[in-house]
């Protein structure tokens, strides 16, 4: 999202403020009013290794797919090329759509192989209804897949990589200085294992946003070393008494995401931390990446470089 | 719960008010100062194709067994009468009972073949203890289920089916327009499979009530489309600065509940809409249903017929 | 933590204020400002069966580990001797270490076979952030475990028994009658099974704590007969709006933990309440335990003698 944000895989990845640069972006959040659309072009694209990615041109197309981030009571219309030979889809989780962006099958609402279509999501605010009770509105971690490739769930298109990040911001919430996707997707990160799992990067105090999201066939926890975040919509306390639950491990099953900030190495320091899947046969398996917190001016830590070698040999053991 | 309310399954299910007619209900919600005693006869029956039921008769025996809903304060005295050849029980989640009303065979709390046996359940409000301490009362999205069949945790009852939901409701609460029971019990859904799930029906705008309940061998995610709640007790939000997370996809596992009520196609129109488990291969195995959402006037919204007629040629795919 | 606390396991178990009496603990509670260091000796320590426990001493070494308890604010400075032959570490959950307490193997932070070393964790409260940002502070129903025995993530020390309770209290809150730690390791409750798997014991009105784990690689689900909490930070409620679940079963998947307090038998009277693993046949297989409430006196009540027979010769079967 911001010029400084580092990709969520080795592979670059466009983090998008979808027409805005970070300056721009944060500016809004001031002003807007809501009610505005957004226009992206989203590629379905074949990638080395049998993966298929999104990204905003072709080129770019990388698992996961771009961040894609608006602001509650924005629209996003994303005009999707297909260019693989399959159909696919994209299906977001939170947000508002009609059935024709639907994703699914079941609404006929896919791309034919080589086929452009049109998928709109729409965002709102929390709104009064009877009583006591309020609707939820949009903002949330949220995530888009694919829905229809090897049959009516997207099951092909998610095992390739047919994911990624939708982050829909509240007016008031803080921006990172940094952001990261991190899919457990069946037994990998990313559609990666040890050692090849991305090294997450930020320099000593800087906000780093996470945004892990769950998908396959197994169940997963996402644990990362001496940092923590609150179990709500935002993952930072609204106040000193929130009752949230702060949690350091968290259940990440298919279908599932959530996000948080956290300050990098704030209260522990520099270093190389683990970020990895805590079913044990998981991280032996090659779950698990470092979360590389580098001194405040960008330098290497001492020790790091040793760990980050460690990583590199042996996987994460 | 309302006359309006249709089956969790495709076999008529009461959905009780036990003792109450909606309105009554609903005018009991301001007067209720609790300590009543409701009573209510559930016959444990068998059914076709090797199920069993819980029913209010014997004739109205269903899989889930009928929504049990009462005011917190009040208690349930339930009647159970075993018409089959097995040891059985009843359980319930979240509600007070002693040792004798507890369904497990530990406490020798179960009915032999042929026997009727009552339990007692009792509910409370928050109280005050120690300190900032808040006694948690009862009100929530219960379930009550089989303890004794096939072994001490009913294993057998309720893989046959032995199972349904309970609510006890706050002073206060929004009282849906109708109400349904969705079981992801091990590899089905109410167990059914695809394209035999209960297709779950509301006219637009109106307020409907999902019960989800995990039992079974496996685990889940409960997955909605287009729709999204809090999860917190009540699935909507206290107000606009209630911290809880938003969900529209969540962890369903066995002796897990949750609840939440939604406004039917709200923000997003009319419409077929894909309820799931998002373990991709439990979704693809058949655990899909509908969520049809027809116009105001409970016509059938465009598209939607097909939608329907896909879903039953090809079981969600 | 205090003189009445019983064990977590059958093998006595210090549970332990860290340097305090209880009375001395309760007393801190109100005079805290926090900054101190309170140091203890940690002992991994070989045990019967094959197992491998965390003890005070090498004679009160068990399978969990003692609790090790401190406040908000206090750093906890543990001198770990490992007297096996394989590599070990102690690593801690939801506090502050740096690299060289990490427990990681990755960070070369373990114990040689014979080597005692020594691991800092420091806590602190929560932090005002930029905007609405709290930083979350330390408080919680964390644990600690091996992360170095078998691999880079502690997998053989984990299934050996390498695992324990860390509560980090706040100013304010209410301090429990006794103390109980269930982890839920692979098909185990505390690398037993029924009918070994130990009984909890509390007088009628008794405030008992439990702090429940989950390691391994299955998932799992806690139920709790007869008793509710409040699925936050500290297990009750803030006040009688707290939005917070209130919950009976809850999802206990590797390396998460929670804990709460319940008020022995209230409003449902003293007997033998079992507490279980809600997958089906994780029950089956053993992991079931009771929690045995005894008369306000500390004499047996009707009938529970009956049921922990029943327990003892079928395992909860």
């Amino acid at each position: 999202m911001l010029a400084g944000a580092a990709a969520g895989v080795a592979t670059p990845v466009v983090v998008t403020a979808v027409g805005g640069m970070p300056e721009a972006l944060a500016a809004e959040s001031a002003n807007n009013a809501g009610g505005r659309t957004r226009r992206v072009t989203m590629y379905a694209q074949p990638l080395p290794d049998g993966l298929i990615g999104y990204g905003l041109s072709p080129e770019e197309a990388s698992v996961p797919g771009p961040v894609l981030e608006i602001w509650e009571g924005d629209a996003l219309e994303i005009e999707l090329v297909n260019n693989t030979d399959k159909r696919l889809s994209i299906h977001p989780h939170g947000v508002d759509y009609g059935v024709d962006s639907d994703g699914s099958p079941l609404n006929g609402s896919f791309n034919e192989p080589g086929e452009t279509r049109t998928y709109v999501w729409r965002t709102r605010a929390p709104a009064k209804g009877p009583g006591n009770m309020w609707l939820p509105g949009s903002a949330g971690y949220w995530h888009y897949h694919d829905h229809a490739m090897g049959g009516d769930h997207g099951t092909e298109g998610l095992r390739k990589g047919l994911y990624g990040a939708l982050v829909v911001r509240r007016k008031g919430d803080i921006l990172p200085d940094r952001q990261y996707t991190v899919v457990f997707n069946d037994m990998t990160i990313n559609n990666r294992v040890a050692p090849d799992v991305p090294v997450l990067e930020a320099n000593l105090g800087q906000r780093v946003e996470f945004i892990a999201i769950g998908h396959g066939n197994n169940f997963h926890t996402f644990h990362l070393h001496a940092h923590r975040w609150a179990d709500n919509r935002t993952g930072y306390l609204e106040g000193p008494n929130d009752p949230s639950r702060v949690v350091d491990n968290r259940d990440l099953n298919p279908g599932d995401s959530f996000g948080f900030q956290v300050v990098a190495g704030e209260g522990v320091g520099p270093g190389a931390w683990m970020y990895h899947c805590h079913v044990q046969f998981h991280s032996d398996g090659g779950m698990a990446g470092v979360f590389l917190v580098r001194n405040a001016d960008g330098s290497m830590p001492d020790g790091a470089q040793e760990a980050l070698d460690r990583y590199h040999r042996h996987g994460g053991q």
